[in-house]
C-alpha cells in the first residue's frame, strides 16, 4: 500500500521491480563509459569553479545515486556541469573568498541552498518557471556561457598567473600584456591534448564500425589523461618546466557532513543559490526532455525539481558543490545503451572506486589537460544554428538572442540571464501590444468572411466589420481604443461596428474597461457596437462582469454571417 | 513652410491662428477658477514633498505655460501633483537631505532629469511604455499612493513633530505613542477646514443652480484659505497656540537658473528621476485621454512626452520640482468651460501675479489648512469601484490590484510600482502559458466545427482535430508539447492530427521549434500532423522559416472542413 502511494514520487519503485536481465548489458556498458568520461571531466569542472579537483569527484557520487532513485528521466547523468561551475566560481570570486577551507564550506553551502530552493519550488509546484525563457534567449545564454567557461581556462592553458575576478575583456588584455610569461610546455601539452581529443573523436573513429568507433571515441578523454600522465611522470615536466599538475588528491570517499548553520552567511549567498538552482533546473529539464522524446518517455517537471533538489542536498552533505544534468554526458549515457537509472548507479560506484584506489595515479595529471577536456566539451554548446534559424524566421527573436549573448559576456551570467528573461517578455508584450486588426467582408455567395486586403469580398457602407487577431489585455487596450476611433473618425457613413472575436481567447479587466469606453464613445458618435463569434469561455466571463448592460442597442451574434444578415 | 513643418510638434501653431472670440469667455473663467484652486494646492503639494510652499507656486507658472505651447491635450492642467510630490519627498528623505538650499537644488535637478528622461523617451518613441501596467495595478497603486499622501500630512494635522523617513506603520505607531503632544488648536483648524471643504463642495452648493453652484463649489479652497488666514491673524493663533503657519514667502517671480552639472550626483538620483518621469507620464496620459474622449479630441502619446518633458525642464529652470498633469485640477478646468490651452496661460499669468503681489497675505495661512486641502483632494483617488469590478469579473486581476496596493503601502512607491508591473506581466504570461485546447467536431450537416464539450458534434476515430486558442510562443510551448503527446498516447487509434490555427495570430521561434519536435515525435508514432485555417501573416512567416519542409506527409488546409473531407 505504502509502496503504491510512494511510487509517483520515487520512480525507482517502478522500474526496479520490473527490471529485465536483457537490460543489464546496456546499463553496465553505459555506466562504465560514463565513468571513464566523468572522472577527468568532474575534476576539470571543479577547476572551473576554482575548487580542488576532488570536489568534482565528490559531487559525482552521491548526487548521481540520489538522482537515480528520484529522477523521472531514465538516462540523464547528473553531476558537475559547466554552467553550475561557472556560476559557483563567479560567486566565490565576487565574495572575495580565497581561504581553501572556506571555499569548500561555501561551495557545499551553495549546493545545500540550491537543493532547498529546488525542493521549495517542488512544494510550490513552480515547475512552470521554465516557461519564462524563450529558446533564442536560452541559446544566446548557453553560447555565451560556453565562451566564458573557455576563457576561464585561459590561464591553465597558457600556464600564466592571472588575478581572479577579471571580466572577459580584462582577461584578454591581461594575457596580451603578459604574453612573455606563457609557459611553452604547458601550451604545447594543452594544444596536443585538444588536437588528440578532436582526432580521436572524429577522423580516427568515424571509419571504424559504429559500435566500436563510438566506444573508442567516448574514451578519448581517458586516452589523453593516461598519455599525459605518463609523459608528465617520465619527463618530470612539473619540476623541469613548471607544468602545473593536479598533485596529491586525498584518497577515499568524502566524509558526510552537514553544512554549518550560519544565517547571515546564508542570507548573503541565497540569491546566488536561487539563480544557480533555477539555471540548473532549466538546463536539466531541457536535457531530460530531449532524451525522453527519443524514447517516448515522459518527464515530469515537478518530479525533476524533487530529484535535482535531493541530488544537490546529497552533494552538499558529501563535500560537493551545485550539480545538474549535463547534456554531453547524458548523451553518452544514452547512446552507449543505458536502459534504466541503474547505469547511473554503476557510474557512481565506479567513481567511488576511483576515489578509493585511483587518486595516487592522478598525481601527475597536467591541469592543462583538464582544461583541454573542458574546452572540447563546452565547444559543442556554442550554437550558431538557432541564431541562423531565428534570423530567417523572426528578426526580433534573433535580436533577443544576440542581446542575451552579449549581456552574459559583458555583465555576467547572473544578471545576463535575468536580462534575457526581461527581453523575452518585453518583446512578446510589444508584439501583442499592436495587434493585427483586419477589416473583413463577405466572400460573395458564401457565409465566409475574409480580410478585405487579401481577398475579393463584399462590404456594406454602413457596416464596419473588424476582426481583432489578439487577446485583449492591458498591453493592447490603448492601441485598440486609438485604432478603432481612428477608423470611425475617418468614415462618417458607418453606423454599425461589428467586432469579430474569433481570435480572442481572453479579455482581462483592463480590456473590459476599454471596451466599455469604446462603446460609450461610439454611442455618442451615433455608432452601435456589436460582437460576433465570441468564444464560450470569453462569453461566460463577460456575463459575470455585467458587461452586457453596457451594450445598449448592440447585440452579440453567433456568427459574422448572422450579424451581416440582421444589420444589412 | 517652416510653420507647416513645425505644426505637428507645436500644437499652439494649430489652435491659436484659428482662435474664435466666442471661446475666450470660457477660457478666461476656467483660467481664473483653476488659479484659485491652484494657489493653495500647489503650496500644499510642495509641503508633501517636504519643500517650502513657494516651490509649489514656482512649479505652476513656467511649466503650465510650456505645456500650453506643446501639449496635445487642450484642457489638461499641468503643475505639482500628489504622486510626483510624494515620490520627490520620499527620494529626498531617502538621500537624507535636510539642508534647505540642497533640498531646493536637488528637487530642481530631479525635474531636470525627469524632463530629459521624457524627451529621450520621445526621441526613442517610447510612448508605448504605458502599455505595461494593467488598469487594476494602476488602481491599486493610485489608492495606496493617496493613502500615503494622506498619512504624510498626519504631523501637520496634529501639530506634532515627527522624524522624517518613517514608514506607514511607524507613523501610526509614533503618533499613538506621542498622542499627548497633539496640538488641539491645530487639530481643530484641520478638522474645521476638512468639514468646510466637504460642505461647500457638497450639500451647500448642490442645491444652487449648477452654473453658480459649480463655481462656488470649486472656490471652496479659497474660502477656507481666506477664513483661516483671518482667524489666524486676528487671534494670533501662531504665537498663542503654536499653530504652524506658512510664514514669510519670498515675493516675486522665481529666478531662472540652470541646475549645476554634478555628474556623480546626477547618477545617484537618475533612477529616481526616471521612475518619477514614467509615473508622471502615466498619470498625465490617462488624465489627458479621459478629457479628450469627452470632446473627441486626439491625444498623441509621443507629443505628450515632449510637452511634459519641456514642462519639467521649465520647472527645473525656474526653481520648481517634477510636475505632471493633475486629474482634479484638469477636471475643474474642463468643467469650467476651458476651450483651448489659453485657459492654462491665463492660470499661469494669475499665479505669476500671486507670486508678485499676494505672498504677504499668505503669511498667516495655517499649514494644517493646506494639509486639509490635500487630504480632501486626494481622498477622491481612493478607488473601490475598480476592485469590486475586478473581483466580479476576474479574481486574478483583483488579486494583482490588492498585491500592488499593499506592496506600495509596505515597500514604498518606487518599488511598489515596479512590483505591480511585474505582477501584471507574470499573471498574463501564466494565463497564456496554459492555453485552452479544444477538441472539435463537425456540427452535423454543416461546414462548422465546434468544441465537443459544448456542442453535439460528429467526430472520426482516426482523426483528432484540435483548436488551440492562443498564440504559440515561448511561455506555452512546453504545455503544448505535453498536452498533445498526452492526447495521442491516450488514444492509439488516431492516425491524423489536425491543428486548427484560427485563433493563432503569432508563432515565435521557440514555438516553431516545438512544432517541429511535435511533428517529428508524432511521425515516429505513426501520426501525421496537418494544419488548418492558418492566418495569412502566420503562413507568410512559416514559409520564410523553411517550416513546410518539416511537414512530411502533413498538409496545410484552408478550412477544417476541407481537412475533414480529405482525411475521412
Amino acid at each position: 500500500m505504502l509502496r503504491q502511494k510512494l511510487k509517483p514520487f520515487i520512480p525507482i519503485l517502478e522500474w526496479l521491480p520490473s527490471y529485465k536481465r536483457a537490460q543489464f548489458s546496456g546499463d553496465l556498458l553505459a555506466g562504465i563509459i560514463v565513468a571513464i568520461v566523468l572522472i577527468p571531466q568532474s575534476m576539470a569542472y571543479a577547476m572551473v569553479a576554482g575548487l580542488p579537483p576532488q570536489v568534482g569527484l565528490y559531487a559525482s557520487v552521491l548526487p548521481l545515486m540520489l538522482y537515480s532513485l528520484f529522477g523521472s528521466s531514465r538516462t540523464m547523468a547528473v553531476g558537475p556541469v559547466g554552467l553550475m561551475s561557472l556560476m559557483t566560481g563567479s560567486l566565490l570570486v565576487e565574495m572575495g573568498i580565497t581561504d581553501p577551507d572556506q571555499l569548500l564550506s561555501i561551495s557545499a553551502l551553495l549546493a545545500l541552498l540550491s537543493g532547498l530552493t529546488l525542493i521549495t519550488m517542488r512544494l510550490l509546484k513552480l515547475g512552470s518557471v521554465i516557461n519564462f525563457l524563450s529558446h533564442p534567449v536560452i541559446s544566446g545564454f548557453t553560447s555565451a556561457a560556453a565562451i566564458l567557461i573557455m576563457f576561464s581556462q585561459l590561464k591553465h592553458l597558457l600556464g600564466i598567473k592571472m588575478p581572479s575576478g577579471l571580466g572577459l575583456a580584462e582577461k584578454i588584455g591581461f594575457t596580451l600584456s603578459n604574453i612573455d610569461q606563457i609557459n611553452t610546455v604547458t601550451l604545447l601539452v594543452a594544444l596536443f591534448s585538444i588536437l588528440l581529443l578532436i582526432i580521436i573523436r572524429g577522423p580516427l573513429t568515424s571509419r571504424l564500425p559504429p559500435s566500436i568507433g563510438g566506444i573508442l571515441g567516448k574514451s578519448a578523454p581517458l586516452a589523453v589523461v593516461i598519455i599525459s600522465i605518463l609523459f608528465a611522470a617520465i619527463f618530470q615536466l612539473s619540476e623541469n618546466y613548471q607544468l602545473a599538475i593536479v598533485g596529491a588528491i586525498p584518497a577515499g570517499l568524502p566524509n558526510l557532513a552537514i553544512p554549518e548553520i550560519d544565517l547571515p552567511l546564508w542570507e548573503k549567498i541565497l540569491h546566488g543559490a536561487i539563480l544557480i538552482a533555477v539555471v540548473g533546473f532549466l538546463e536539466s529539464i531541457s536535457v531530460a526532455k530531449a532524451l525522453a522524446s527519443r524514447r517516448r518517455e515522459k518527464i515530469d517537471a515537478n518530479q525533476e525539481l524533487l530529484a535535482l533538489g535531493t541530488a544537490n542536498l546529497g552533494s552538499a552533505f558529501s563535500g560537493g558543490y551545485p550539480v545538474a544534468g549535463g547534456l554531453g554526458r547524458s548523451m553518452i549515457n544514452f547512446s552507449s545503451g543505458a536502459n534504466t537509472p541503474l547505469a547511473g548507479i554503476i557510474t557512481a560506484l565506479l567513481l567511488g572506486f576511483a576515489l578509493i584506489c585511483l587518486t595516487p595515479y592522478l598525481y601527475y595529471l597536467p591541469r592543462a589537460v583538464l582544461s583541454a577536456i573542458i574546452i572540447v566539451a563546452v565547444s559543442g554548446l556554442i550554437d550558431f544554428k538557432t541564431f541562423k534559424k531565428a534570423w530567417q524566421y523572426d528578426r526580433s527573436d534573433a535580436v533577443s538572442l544576440l542581446t542575451t549573448f552579449f549581456a552574459v559576456l559583458i555583465i555576467g551570467v547572473e544578471l545576463g540571464i535575468l536580462f534575457g528573461a526581461i527581453i523575452s517578455v518585453s518583446l512578446y508584450l510589444h508584439r501583442s501590444s499592436q495587434p493585427h486588426i483586419a477589416i473583413v467582408g463577405r466572400i460573395a455567395g458564401s457565409e465566409h468572411f475574409r480580410n478585405i486586403d487579401r481577398h475579393d469580398v463584399e462590404t456594406h457602407p454602413h457596416i464596419l466589420a473588424l476582426r481583432i487577431d489578439e487577446n485583449l489585455y492591458f498591453a493592447n487596450t490603448n492601441y485598440l481604443e486609438d485604432k478603432i476611433m481612428e477608423m470611425i473618425v475617418d468614415n462618417s457613413e458607418i453606423k454599425e461596428l461589428i467586432l469579430i472575436c474569433s481570435a480572442i481567447n481572453f479579455i482581462d479587466t483592463s480590456a473590459l474597461d476599454s471596451l466599455e469606453v469604446i462603446i460609450e464613445r461610439l454611442k455618442n458618435a451615433g455608432v452601435t457596437v456589436h460582437f460576433a463569434e465570441v468564444k464560450g469561455p470569453v462569453m461566460d466571463k463577460l456575463k459575470k462582469g455585467n458587461f452586457l448592460a453596457h451594450l445598449g442597442e448592440g447585440k452579440i451574434f453567433l456568427s459574422t454571417h448572422d450579424a451581416f444578415s440582421v444589420l444589412e
